[in-house]
């Protein structure tokens, strides 16, 4: 099993970093007074400056940087395009109530945890010593605790394994035969759940005061983005390829959430949508400028053979060898992890995973996570789908509206088919009222069906179509009023519906890893603990300079408002800790928040205007005068330079953070 | 009535202004594929980058500069909290059915309608011209068409009037009564519909598979400010006063929503709670800093007197005259001109009206409302209440948690009070297992009553006090077990509930308003028709420059790609419009598009690397190297210089707006 470590190499412990996160309050459980609801958390000051920083860079790396048409859709859906888009009837786990006490039990996270609870008891009864397994925070379940060592038949050892390895593919009436079969009790009561029912995991509610107008909180922003892709295009001046974006809120009801910040009800995604031909190998114009990227694969075969070998190779290989179906999609897997790493998070813990057949959703051609690795286990945290034309399609199908492209040939081209000549003067008058239904079933007919009906036509002098709505819904069309004939036809146009490839990003799951990747512990210099630092890049830290006058002097005070103003006035966050404690235990208390700089107000500060800049990292300084550190400061917070930079232009300061103790008060 | 003029004076015609804003997808309505779904609108991308450059500013200028702890909190609320809050029992709107067509109507807008077409019937019968009423579009209502003309009483015409004039103050009741009283009916079906009743304007699901725990969608982001309050002064370090501030989501179920962007059922708030202490007449330290700002007020008193004139003052004298109840409500206002202006609203569209006493939300102690006047009239965008200590008190009681602040007192004081003293020795084996309560009970017993148990215990021997759950919920204590005295005591903190102070902006209204107020027609130069223009600030502008090759020569392309990306890395959004239109066309069809800046690149470019870099506003050019064009578009996009700076600084491009039609494409 995978033993976390910081950053720096050590032992990881979580409820350490746990309790931290919570003190500073990066995240809070939502309603907490009232008791908290599971899966619902709120972001504090640093976690909520954090996931702004991140959402800023992601919306220059893709919408910007890529000309990404970025929408804002509501989160409110109407039923019936969620009933379309499939949702309504798929997206759905299966559950299990306890009769007894009423206690609702996913069922596949059921039966797995009693299945491994008895293979535990096997093993201690054979006296075998278990290793933790590494968790799988995708299926957190509560454990069974106080497993009886029991020992099994051989042969049930190896029917619970393999029933745990395929534990993904059963449906709801498969897992109530195995607890059935199998005698599955809930450990807490001693019974069996009953047999599991669908549970959809989308929030519904009703749109307008009217009781026939239900609707859902939607699961994904994609949905919005399909339904205006023909005025999408139409911004675009036609021009294809192209994608949209959206950052916002998406909603899943879990049935019991239990994983932190991992699995919650309510998150933030940003997803994209690129919308490509799908004829011509899906060519991305830009692959060139990341073939060289280098990336860490886990493919579908290696998993096929039981394995986890992660193979590293340029994305430019990964595409040509086939590894990677398409350039579009090994483009947007470099520019994922372009992402990922410029916000910090560890190129060693960072891997691509391919979705197995079973486990892609309803809709998707190929898939591959970017996955971080916690101390979860490896977290899924932005998914790369192939989607194919399924949405537009499905969407376009329902409501008619032309979700599609109509791209000019160069040259056009001769095709023979078979034409349909109304007499329209006899068919109107003919039919009357329903003419026009009529006629569009007509030019509905498709190829096939319109060769054998020039044969009925020929043969009886009449045909038989199906129109809904006119009369018994079959109408009868004489040779007087239509022709049905083979002739050669100039096309100008090629329709096509495009494939859509979706960068799926998970930001609360992306913000976890980040804080996991860049978290370690200080030794305790100065006889205090061990201090938690989170070493976020200067960019996405959530404040990004400490303010820290040598003492309560009041000579110290302008000088300290004044460097704060100006450094808000140039986008800078800054944090003021004039408090009584000592300078360096002013710089670790803010290690916990992750703020990168500091600037020591000193006595020399007012006599000359000169200060000091400490990295957080490095613990190293700097000094120079006010508009040097300044610019500094602008360089570092906008990422265009780093510390190493800083300390090739500016003087070292080698002198001792000085400190002042303050005997009088107690920080 | 007032009329509408655009930026330039000219008479607003907002039909088109309105296909303008679809045709370029400011926004469209949602689902409209489905057939639409009554006020809910997607912001397409030109509306998206306004709403993002809009809340960028907006963070600056309040948490960055204010210091203020941003946090995000779920749209997802148990029904508990709400029901604390008062949203569950008051945050209603009163609705009819109509019997006979089952349409739903919302009463006051009903009644409003009716009466409002029998007093324009009267008029059309006496004679009299009617002039058009500005809408009110917190009021939006389906006009009655074709009203009769039918001559009223005199004395009805008056009843009309009175009603119309008060009808904020009806109940669903007195509502009933109105509709009964009049006979009032459905111009439609020409039935009274059903008496009112009230509809609840959240939109509610339920959390969690099991069905008893019912939830809402937030209606405002507030409620999960104040039930962190406790954390956020802890992670302020106990300082008074502080801000929290949230940027999201909320919800409300209009029961007819109609008048577009300004009354929908889902949409962006950004919300502040500022927490002061009420003693001291909440003075605000930075008042000093906006003292002398101008603010154009429309006070309560004016208002009762019938009439709409604003006075113009600094907020110092509106403070100081009582006009504006304190500094720290004051300050506020001026902070929210401040932040409208920044962003390109017209000073002379702003106006801040005080709310009568009879329209204030149930929590509010005073309400002054920035209101952005609109062909729609004038429109409340950013609400600024002191809801008093009434959400923290409520929350407080109801959950037992501490959201009150403990201050230290510089000198402890002495005070007098009833003190009781339990013999705990003896009560807990006395009371058993409600020891605790009756405990807890006698703890709570506020000081005028314990004075006058002191009594009864000095008469009777024993106390009688109400102890709910205990026994028949009256408890005896003899006074072998309880004591009760006057004493001293000395006093070292003072606790109080912070009142709230709250700035809460309705950004889709902002946009509406801001997009109304920089908006204008270009004449007909070069033989087309008007042109519309968005005259947006660059800074909260969707796309800051325009590239624009003089034609599709080969050598431009490299030169043009090579700007694009050279601006977007310094993060200046750019389009590029190579089609064969002309010049003059390309930069008239992005001035409908609010972008203000405009690089042509033409054979000059190719021989010396300069530009032209043209203003939107006033279509001036100046030229000048790559780099100096570059450091203006960045001063202008930051908004840290304006045109006029740039005009000064490089040399006028003199030369016509190169053209050369293309005559072989139709643009």
């Amino acid at each position: 099993a995978m033993t976390t470590t910081t950053l720096k190499g050590q032992p990881f412990d979580r409820p350490v970093l746990d309790s931290m996160l919570r003190r500073r309050m990066f995240y809070t459980p939502s309603f907490e007074i009232y008791g908290g609801v599971a899966g619902l958390y709120d972001y504090g000051p640093p976690g909520c400056a954090l996931q702004s920083n991140v959402i800023e860079i992601w919306r220059k790396h893709f919408v910007l940087e890529e000309d990404m048409l970025e929408v804002d859709c509501t989160a409110l859906t109407p039923e019936e395009v969620l009933k379309t888009s499939g949702h309504v009837d798929k997206f759905a786990d299966w559950m299990c109530k306890d009769p007894k006490n009423g206690e609702i039990l996913r069922a596949d996270h059921f039966v797995e945890a009693v299945l491994e609870a008895r293979l535990k008891g096997d093993k201690d009864a054979r006296g075998i010593k278990v290793e933790e397994k590494e968790e799988d925070p995708k299926k957190k379940k509560k454990k069974v605790k106080n497993t009886e060592a029991v020992k099994l038949e051989d042969a049930v050892v190896k029917e619970y394994e393999e029933i745990l390895a395929r534990i993904d593919n059963y449906d709801g009436e498969a897992l109530g035969k195995l607890i059935k079969d199998h005698d599955l009790k809930n450990p807490v009561t001693g019974v069996q759940p009953s047999p599991p029912v669908a549970f959809n995991l989308m929030f519904q509610t009703a749109i307008g005061p009217s009781s026939n107008a239900p609707g859902y909180l939607r699961p994904e922003t994609a949905q919005g983005q399909f339904l205006n892709f023909a005025k999408l295009l139409e911004f675009n001046q036609q021009q294809m390829p192209f994608a949209s974006a959206s950052i916002g809120k998406s909603f899943r009801n879990e049935i019991s959430p239990r994983a932190g910040l991992l699995r919650v009800r309510e998150f933030l995604m940003a997803e994209i949508e690129h919308y490509v031909d799908p004829e011509g190998g899906k060519k991305h114009a830009r692959f060139n400028d990341i073939k060289d990227v280098k990336v860490r694969l886990l493919n579908r075969h290696v998993q096929l053979a039981g394995q986890t070998t992660i193979e590293e190779m340029t994305i430019g290989k990964a595409v040509s060898n086939g590894t990677v179906d398409n350039e579009t999609l090994g483009y947007f897997l470099a520019r994922i992890q372009q992402f990922l790493f410029k916000i910090g998070v560890d190129p060693s813990k960072t891997r691509f995973r391919q979705h197995m057949a079973n486990e892609m959703a309803h809709y998707a051609a190929d898939c591959w996570d970017a996955e971080l690795q916690t101390s979860y286990g490896w977290i899924e945290c932005v998914g790369c789908a192939d989607r194919s034309a399924y949405d537009l399609t499905v969407h376009a199908k329902k409501t008619g509206a032309p979700l599609m492209v109509r791209e000019r040939l160069e040259t056009p081209i001769t095709i023979e088919e078979w034409q349909i000549d109304l007499d329209k003067k006899k068919f109107g008058p003919h039919f009357k009222k329903d003419g026009k239904t009529v006629e569009a079933a007509v030019e509905a007919l498709p190829q096939d069906k319109r060769e054998a009906l020039a044969q009925d036509l020929q043969l009886d002098g009449k045909i038989k179509i199906e129109v809904d709505g006119v009369g018994n819904g079959t109408v009868e069309i004489s040779k007087e009023l239509i022709q049905i004939g083979r002739k050669t036809k100039t096309v100008n146009t090629r329709e096509f519906t495009p494939n859509v490839i979706e960068p799926s990003f998970g930001i609360g799951r992306i913000l976890y890893a980040l804080i996991e990747h860049n978290y370690w512990t200080r030794g305790n210099e100065g006889g205090d603990e061990a201090r938690g630092v989170l070493s976020f890049p200067p960019p996405v830290a959530p404040t990004k300079v400490l303010l820290v006058p040598l003492s309560s002097h009041e000579s110290f005070k302008p000088i300290v408002n004044r460097m704060s103003r100006k450094l808000r006035s140039i986008g800078v966050s800054t944090k003021t800790d004039d408090s009584s404690a000592s300078i360096g235990k002013r710089y670790s208390r803010n290690d916990e928040l992750g703020t990168p700089l500091g600037i020591t107000v000193d006595f020399q500060s007012v006599k000359d205007g000169s200060f000091t800049l400490r990295d957080r990292d490095s613990t190293k300084q700097v000094r120079a005068d006010e508009e040097k550190i300044l610019k500094a400061i602008k360089e570092l917070a906008e990422g265009s330079k780093v510390w190493a930079d800083i300390e090739k232009e500016l003087p070292a300061f080698e002198g001792q953070e000085a400190e002042i103790p303050v005997l009088t008060k107690k920080d």
